[in-house]
């Protein structure tokens, strides 16, 4: 591993002015029913909505601390990364302009124009990251990468750097799969600050490429755009900085649909705040994680962002799950 | 007003062990939209989920302050009520029995069952109201009513209260009007604290028995269970306590459905909060005020809570408003 705590550290303080400190929330019916003490630190709360807005900013930051003043800043993204760089582009007047698919959530479309950014929409996350490299070509210009990016990558990490500097005895945290970027960060904060803690991850299973590439030592892409309601996870493929990082954890789930969908409601009832579907991936991972504990666990959940369309908010909800408690037996 | 700002703090100081400090939140977007600054005093965060555990451990701390040990203590709610009186009974071991009408959602009596306490359920509202009454005639059993009580209305009172201690300058206070318990503690702390300070209420259209009662200058009942997602407002009168308080207000305003689901969509997105749709009736409220303002206004909202079912949720996210970003202009 190339990163370490300080570099977390030095992303830290570089955001710190920009960035909001988000809460760490628990649920007392939750620890009660799995017997087991679950913190959530609450990045749905965080600037644009989402844990992004600390790597973008890392990026922006770290270009401006080394002198470096780009004309131009570019992202390729399918949401809150698009978001994240618009926002932190904007903290220092810097013009962007952000590739995205056009299947992406219409909201985050429209925040990202919000923060001022130029948005182009491409049939597909391939035809997008074509594009932008492409761009990121012109004199001036620079590419701020979702997630294959050292500075991102410890961007991403100040959120559980924040929580682990604020609880103590974390026996495992959690955090889910897109690119890899929040894991790789969560890892190197981790490993640095508490060695002992396990860190473990989740991606849907039907965007699982992260998981194939783990079980077949190299990096494997989605053929397809894959079918899941976790489009904060649906990323092609893990990026090579990443999967250096990600083949360093103590573990890794697979999660289906309805897991997930069942994890996204009984969060954001227990817990009573509006979080995306990807959110809930690294939950059902706990609730395996827990079921072979014999001792009481401190789990630390990295809750990721709260950017959800009323589209995909009407299919989280279009089943009753709060009639079924949550508990670890099956 | 026989009730006071004094009869307001000593309530907070009896159950400030027992209560949650809830945040006050914001949304730039939001402020930038209506060129105003909206504050959010969030009671979805409240424990039980909801303002009314205040009231119901206010009652509870008053009777055992006075050297009252009830034997049994019964209240009669349609939801929130029911679960703050199951906590507060709860938290000093006292067996407790809630009455609650048959439509009330299910979460919210698993929840107060949760908590410990006896649901006797009956068809309609005042079927409910009328058991509660005949069993609060047995020897050493309390009754601590939904809203017509002293110390339940200081009680509520605290939220705003809090608010209000917090903030400064602010020009009008808004909450919304189920029995008007909460109006009327809002009152009390709003004027005690803050005489300037307009304080105003919100109530379903469909559901707009305190508007007619204003109106005509007496308690008004509805004659049937109204068609509104607002369960939290459809208590069929408001109380001979707490109509003295609401004859005070500012201002109140009666919201159509579609209104208060655009503002349960918006307040949900910009906050990332769950909340229940009776917390949005006061936003359109706020909407309509702000309108003839000529000068910056400061308002506070007190969100009720955030306890929604699976059924009520559908509901709100069936449409589309998130393609309509909140504006003064119609």
């Amino acid at each position: 591993m190339t990163l370490k705590l300080q570099d977390v550290q030095a992303a830290k303080k570089r955001i710190a002015p920009y960035i909001n400190a988000t809460p760490i929330l628990t649920s007392s019916s939750l620890n009660t029913w799995l017997g087991h003490e679950v913190f959530f630190k609450c990045e749905n709360f965080q600037k644009i909505g989402a844990f992004k807005a600390r790597g973008g900013l890392s990026a922006v930051t770290w270009l401006l601390g080394k002198g470096q003043q780009p004309k131009h800043i570019v992202a390729n993204s399918s949401g809150n990364h698009a978001q994240a760089v618009a926002y932190a582009a904007r903290q220092f007047n810097i013009p962007a302009t952000i590739f995205m698919p056009e299947y992406s959530s219409r909201i985050k479309i429209r925040a990202t124009e919000g923060y001022g950014a130029k948005v182009v929409l491409s049939p597909t996350r391939d035809a997008t990251d074509a594009l932008v490299r492409e761009v990121a070509r012109e004199e001036g210009t620079y590419w701020i990468p979702p997630f294959n990016h050292e500075q991102v990558i410890c961007g991403q990490g100040t959120a559980a750097f924040e929580a682990l500097s604020e609880l103590e005895g974390i026996d495992a945290v959690f955090a889910p799969c897109g690119g890899g970027g929040l894991l790789s960060g969560t890892l190197i904060a981790t490993r640095g600050l508490s060695p002992k803690t396990r860190v473990l991850g989740a991606e849907p299973l039907n965007a699982n490429d992260a998981a194939e590439s783990l079980r077949k030592g190299s990096i494997q892409r989605l053929t397809e755009i894959p079918n899941t309601l976790a489009d904060g996870a649906m990323t092609m493929a893990v990026g090579e900085l990443t999967f250096e990082y990600l083949k360093q954890l103590d573990g890794f789930y697979e999660v289906g649909e309805e897991a997930m969908v069942y994890w996204t409601q009984w969060l954001s009832h227990l817990l009573k705040i509006r979080l995306e579907p990807t959110c809930a991936l690294p939950m059902e991972g706990v609730r395996q994680w827990l079921k072979n504990k014999a001792t009481k666990q401190r789990v630390l959940v990295v809750i990721s962002g709260g950017n959800v369309d009323q589209q995909t908010t009407q299919k989280i909800w279009a089943q009753e799950y709060l009639d079924r408690p949550p508990t670890l037996a099956e």
